[in-house]
């Protein structure tokens, strides 16, 4: 890799005709983090909207060698957008301009600046849903949730951000511009090079543009809370709910330690001495979900819940989900540094996980928080420590380590929703192999023999490990 | 490419312990058509049950630079398992004993030989239902359901094969055991190559093994009938049913010379004269259904129906799914050639695309009938024809040319859910371009640079145009 240089510099000026060319420290140093750990200061960063230099910007990248680290709003909890390398930043959060319903077609067209909060309710004013919702939603750009392929609760029903891509415009590296998909939810044409662009962290090209699916949004919704005594019987009765036939919208655990930092925070009268509380959602049409909700509660009460509560309006219900929200504000006060996990097990082994989650927190003397979308076995396990305490991070990143064994072990995945970034980079042979990474790597080295697209992300560098210490 | 020696032979039969080598001319004529057009006899069929034995013969054949074919029931509409270099047939449909439902995770796990509706009718003893439904699945293999992406009528709500494979087992070209993704609906552990092989058409490996996301069976469900004398009305019907917000899990159209072919096949009295008729199902909780099948039943008479029926009992709404089912076999005896199509185009552009078919019709003087799935664009132009008449096969493989055109131009694509194979390879630039083409070229050329797996498919020869006559 090579550094910038003046005559690069004087080349990017000329090239950026529409936009702007970030050179100060002070301007570059807003660049250097994202939601995750780690500064790295980029040499140059580069706002325009015109996809056309962009393209020439990759382009000279490419023939320099220069990385290219393309950024939404840097809500990356996995090191997505860090400029690891330095070189260029293309802040794309500038491209905010087309955000277009085109109802009769059941699409949405996008740039990727668009925050996904205003694809909702643009969707919604048409009577439609774009169903992907990460809890980042009101400040996360598309363009970001489409490099990382971003869930949320509804993912349970509704699937994740590539369940609705249907079409994409890129920048490949080579600096060409080429479409991939369209218009239609049908489409064998070759390979599904939109399913193998989203979610491949920046690493592959810059999305300018996509086509997401749109359905009708569902006419009602109806919510039950049940608080559990013991975590092992909410775990039954999520089990028990999908074996009777309904598939509630969400599906949404906190643990007891989730509970009482929420209670501390901001007290609404939830029991500190409950181990599990699930929240259920399900939506549909209006007399579906009353019966639905009867049948859900029925479900917990016979599971041993010792409350159940379905509320009646709309103030009661955001009341109910405020607890929900509450606890990552709620734990970040605990401890100055929050490490938020995304380790995913398969349905079955929610209590499994449950189990050996708290093994973890003991053996390390961790401040371990368990809640998350527990519905599709993506829990989010959130460490709370504080970085300056070099001792304690040791103990957190043995603990962090053991729970992505421990949910590669138990059939799942390193990472649900929040991407591998340069975080997790160190742990993905333990899940694909030696020959399942290959298989990924020939693919990056085909698209990008010079490794300028996002380097330093996914793929480990020989001997990485995870370090949370700076 | 190599043709294969009796050497190869030798160490071929060495190597398949546990299953057979077929190399009679008779028994590998068997293997050298599909549900498309031309026959190529392959060198060898090998049968096996084995992954071993079967990524033994992979490394082969790498090594050797022998052409390798996988292949399930041969269903294919466009060429994907033809062996069309000869070398080594692969019959994945003695691959056929693992079918397990996991209810408490929501997943099936199954081998490739498995015929798709055995996993429907697994999967629903257990109130679970698989929600693809290719039109064969009573004969077709998973596995060639995995390799072509395989759309059906439920596309329209719950998506396409892809959308419900969550993990893979695969030989890769150089015949390495791989798995890619796993039991979890999130994972967003590296690129997604689970959902690049599915519609890959076997030209990246051979899928040994899958695990497939099952849903909620929805307790009930309703069927409309319409009938429409204008081709345009039923268009607007299908856009004014999306605006109110309900979204069917069928909507089925027959245009004229459908309703006319089933009349004079099997009459049931269905009106000659209409110039369309749709026919929607609903399904979902048992009081939505009856609520939605009136709304349906409403706008459709809005829009100037002439004939509305929602059938009452199960026997009725069989009689009314009976029509669109007897379509196929029904133009089938009008002339022994029918060429299946499945240009796709977006929603809007239905009753645009209906016009354009009946120009082409016109213009070429070729019996089309048009059927399909209207809801997502997923329109089936076939066109009859009796291909020892090599002048009408001209002008047919002219109408197919402006068949995929008129799709390509309204933002639509060559394939919705058949495949590219053999038979649109000739037009993948059209509607990609070379750039796009080229990134594709390059995961092909990266995975297996020796173009063992299925060659000939999908990525167009130099000069290549369509041939329909042999």
């Amino acid at each position: 890799m090579k550094t910038i240089t003046s005559a690069h510099l004087t080349e990017i000026i000329s090239t950026v005709k529409t936009g702007r060319v970030l050179t100060d420290e002070s301007d570059r140093f807003s660049y250097s983090f994202d939601g995750s750990f780690g500064t790295y200061l980029p040499d140059v960063v580069i706002q325009t909207k015109s996809v056309e230099e962009l393209a020439a910007l990759v382009k000279l990248a490419n023939r320099e060698k220069i990385p290219v680290y393309p950024r939404g709003q840097a809500t990356s909890l996995s090191g997505g957008p860090l400029p690891v390398l330095g070189g260029m930043v293309l802040d794309l959060s500038v491209m905010d301009d087309l955000l277009e319903i085109h109802e009769e077609d059941l699409v949405a067209v996008v740039s990727p600046g668009i925050l996904t909060a205003n694809i909702h309710n643009a969707a919604e004013k048409k009577g439609l849903m774009y169903p992907p919702d990460p809890s980042s939603s009101h400040v996360s750009t598309i363009g970001g949730n489409l490099a990382e392929n971003s869930g949320g609760p509804r993912g349970l029903k509704y699937g994740v951000t590539k369940d609705y891509v249907i079409g994409l415009e890129i920048i490949t590296p080579q600096g060409e511009l080429i479409r991939t998909g369209g218009r239609t939810v049908k489409n064998v044409t070759g390979y599904d090079l939109t399913k193998l662009i989203v979610g491949s962290e920046g690493t592959l090209g810059i999305i300018t543009k996509a086509i997401l699916r749109l359905i009708p949004k569902p006419p009602a919704s109806k919510t039950v809370m049940a608080i559990f005594n013991s975590l092992e019987d909410a775990g039954r009765a999520i089990s028990k709910i999908f074996c009777s036939g309904i598939l509630p919208s969400k599906m949404e655990l906190m643990d007891q330690a989730s509970i009482v930092a929420v209670e501390n925070y901001q007290p609404s009268g939830l029991p500190r001495d409950a181990e599990a509380l699930i929240l259920i959602e399900l939506d549909g049409h209006p007399s579906a979900v009353i019966d639905e909700a009867e049948q859900v509660s029925e479900v917990c009460k016979e599971v041993g819940a010792r409350k159940v509560r379905v509320p009646k309006t709309k103030a009661e219900t955001e009341e109910v989900w405020k607890a929900r929200k509450l606890v990552s504000p709620a734990i970040a006060r605990i401890k100055p540094t929050k490490i938020s996990e995304d380790a995913t097990v398969p349905r079955s082994k929610i209590p499994e996980m449950c189990r050996r989650l708290q093994e973890i927190k003991k053996k390390y003397n961790v401040h371990l928080v368990v809640f998350g979308h527990a519905g599709d076995g993506n829990l989010h396990p959130n460490i709370i420590a504080d970085k300056s305490d070099k001792e304690e991070m040791k103990r957190v990143e043995q603990a962090v380590s053991e729970i992505f064994e421990a949910a590669v072990q138990l059939g799942g995945t390193l990472s649900g929703e929040h991407g591998i970034g340069t975080m997790k980079a160190p742990f993905m042979e333990m899940e694909l192999g030696a020959e399942g990474l290959d298989m990924m790597r020939k693919i990056k080295q085909a698209w990008d023999p010079n490794n300028i697209m996002n380097p330093g992300k996914i793929f480990p560098e020989p001997g990485q490990r995870l370090v949370l210490s700076e």
